[in-house]
């Protein structure tokens, strides 16, 4: 045993070296920001967090109050109580049978039916919490995720926790991933291939054929798929593609795909804080309701009603309905900047590169937020890279492409986004007169 | 870059290391059976999970009812909602402030006014989720942890999720801490010491001098405390002390005891995953509010409304008062059994040494449950110890004191606890005669 001196009678150090490590989220800051400026009375116009402004649908609400009122307070398994995994069971079989399938190999179908679903899920606290289980479910201690250079920041800060690697695809002008990337990047201790189409921040949807690619790539190195499907309800252009498509065309054992959504935006549930994850086998559904106890210790009893009644009632179509055209209004606003930009094909969000105005992202939403009171986030938020030091630890910086974007949720009522939109573009115009 | 041919075409293998290690909690494969059981629609009872039988106080489900009509149902800050944090520091402020402070070194009161609380409350998605960010936050990987050696099973699924070495300090025949193990056990890389006090499973109190003792060793190594205080309000033989009694003498930067609390026992609310962590210094506040971005994302926030109105109507004295004469009693027909056993000072369980038998603790739950329909958690669950396989795995198996014990929980309705215990005492007798 020894005993380092030095440490006698000192307080603790600040904290662990991954708490130390861990990088703070860029869309945790401008929220704080942004809520420090209200609180003196000023009136922000806040397009910088992905919540939507639609109000909970009452059925949620009526669900809810009914499950507290008839006791329904107490623990409920691991898993997921049985009401909510059979409406998520019920409305997954939905979702996919209702899509084309994507051409399979050995011309299956994919459309499993809604019992074979049912033991594939596992409800989470929330689509975070069961990324950061489908992360260290995935990728043990020293080993590696391949993550897209643009990305949810809340990823990398799950492999600083759990010890994983990130190495970071690149993606194309137009946000798409550059697919030799994914076997230059990867040796094997790459145990996992992060997918989020739609993306947040970008907008950028997958294509079939990259589905497809990614996919093939995944197989051949025995590698799992953790599909981040946050934004799937949500597209303008084109269609939403999974690779649980794929995935389930092969028999269970040869399964690779942890798919992880969340309730949050489709039913205008933020604060409700629940998702699921559609498990690829048996065994990873055992381990997935296992790794909740550590991690949430079990699941908030009367929300899960909630969800149920949320997805049995099934109304998101309607949002991403009523989103549509402040998506198109908001590109026409932005058009107005004069920059160029491609329109995103699905998600929440506008993702601009506003260097032309020699401002970069910090500075250009600092001055937004001070000159016109419209909060968006900087890219840089989105483009963390660590950088091992001398003495072993990891620092943080934005890539240089993630330094000249911004990021604007258009997921706000009509008139406020076009107003916030409308001072965005007047801003860009100032600076790049 | 190599590749390893061996993965190619391979299905992923079936999970991280850490994944596969990690012990699944025996409480809830007790949980299932019994739920199993009792959908073939047998009488169980249920004397297996520490899940109060008392309602939800009907003020919670009124404040989160409000609270989701008004809308009140999008992100909350990472760090909680005002309103749940204000609640928090006031009920802190009063639980402490009437409590006899510990005497202290320096003559001080270790009574911060409500003000001074503010700043260290952290709220999480139940207290589970607060123990693995204080526990991720204290111990780097790689590094120690010292735990009793019977414990919460969760404290070791933590630890292999986030790569912390448990080592375990032993506990006398009246569950009390060897406290010269804490210095054999440690070297430079152990970060904390984690206190339990009132214990889950055995029930054991720690006296003021031991706390005082477990603190001064902290403050002589530098390393922190994490108190699991999830028990404090149930105490029936002697006081609850907490070590933050002893750190909040101290100047803020000295300070080093992270304490977690649970809003479910005292507040019989289980299933709503509200806890709270009590922070010594701004930068572990700040640290812990960043930690809960990829643990949980967000937190529920109609429910920090619930949380917020439970603590400011605080009764939970009324429930530590209605448990009191089932502990008693639970007490005395448990001694019908011939068995000799200490009664626990606090929680809600007692954890008996059913060795006299001649059965090992799973089978004497299983045979309980299938003969008796009486669900008790077997000793095992409590008691894993980690061992290093040649191969560098870690396999768990329970300690011997931990195979000699059952945990059963008393917090069930007067009627049906009796009857449990009866049956249990009665069995034993069988067994033993």
């Amino acid at each position: 045993m020894r005993i380092v001196q030095a440490q006698l009678s000192a307080p603790p150090t600040i904290a662990s070296l991954r708490a130390r490590e861990l990088p703070r989220s860029g869309i945790r800051k401008v929220y704080n920001a942004a809520r420090e400026l209200q609180a003196q009375g000023v009136d922000v116009i806040r397009l910088d967090i992905g919540d939507p402004d639609f109000e909970l649908p009452a059925r949620i609400t009526e669900a809810t109050h009914a499950a507290l009122l008839a006791g329904q307070t107490h623990y409920s398994p691991m898993i997921g109580l049985p009401e909510a995994r059979e409406a998520i069971a019920r409305h997954m079989a939905r979702k996919l049978v209702a899509r084309a399938a994507l051409p399979a190999k050995d011309g299956g179908q994919g459309r499993p039916p809604y019992e074979e679903w049912l033991e594939h899920i596992v409800v989470n606290q929330g689509a975070t919490q069961g990324l950061n289980a489908a992360l260290q479910l995935t990728c043990g201690i020293g080993q590696s995720v391949l993550l897209p250079e643009i990305y949810w920041p809340n990823y990398i800060q799950q492999c600083v926790l759990g010890g994983i690697e990130p190495r970071f695809y690149r993606l194309t002008d137009h946000f798409q991933p550059v697919l030799e990337d994914l076997a230059c990047l990867s040796d094997e201790g790459t145990r996992a291939v992060l997918v989020n189409s739609p993306s947040n921040p970008t907008g950028a949807l997958f294509p079939p054929e990259t589905i497809r690619a990614i996919y093939d790539f995944a197989v051949a190195r025995g590698m799992w798929i953790v599909s981040d499907e946050a934004y799937c309800d949500f597209v303008y252009q084109g269609e939403h593609v999974s690779p649980l498509q794929l995935d389930w065309q092969l028999p269970e054992d040869e399964r690779r795909v942890l798919a992880v959504y969340s309730f949050s935006k489709s039913y205008a549930a933020t604060g409700l804080r629940l998702g699921w994850t559609v498990s690829p086998r048996a065994d990873v559904t055992l381990q997935l309701a296992t790794m909740n106890e550590p991690l949430t210790g079990s699941l908030t009893t009367p929300l899960q009603f909630g969800l149920a009644a949320g997805l049995d009632g099934d109304d998101s179509a309607e949002r991403c309905a009523a989103l549509r055209p402040r998506w198109q209004h908001a590109g026409e606003l932005l058009r107005e900047s004069g920059l160029p930009f491609d329109p995103p094909a699905g998600g929440l969000f506008y993702f601009i590169d506003i260097s032309a105005t020699g401002l970069p992202a910090e500075e250009f939403a600092a001055q937004l937020l001070a000159e016109q009171h419209v909060a968006v986030v900087p890219g840089d938020s989105f483009g963390l890279q660590p950088t091992q030091q001398a003495d072993g630890t990891l620092t943080f910086a934005a890539g240089e492409r993630a330094r000249r974007c911004v990021r604007l949720c258009f997921a706000v009522p009509e008139a406020r986004m076009a107003e916030g939109v409308r001072r965005i573009a007047g801003f860009i115009k100032t600076k790049t007169a």
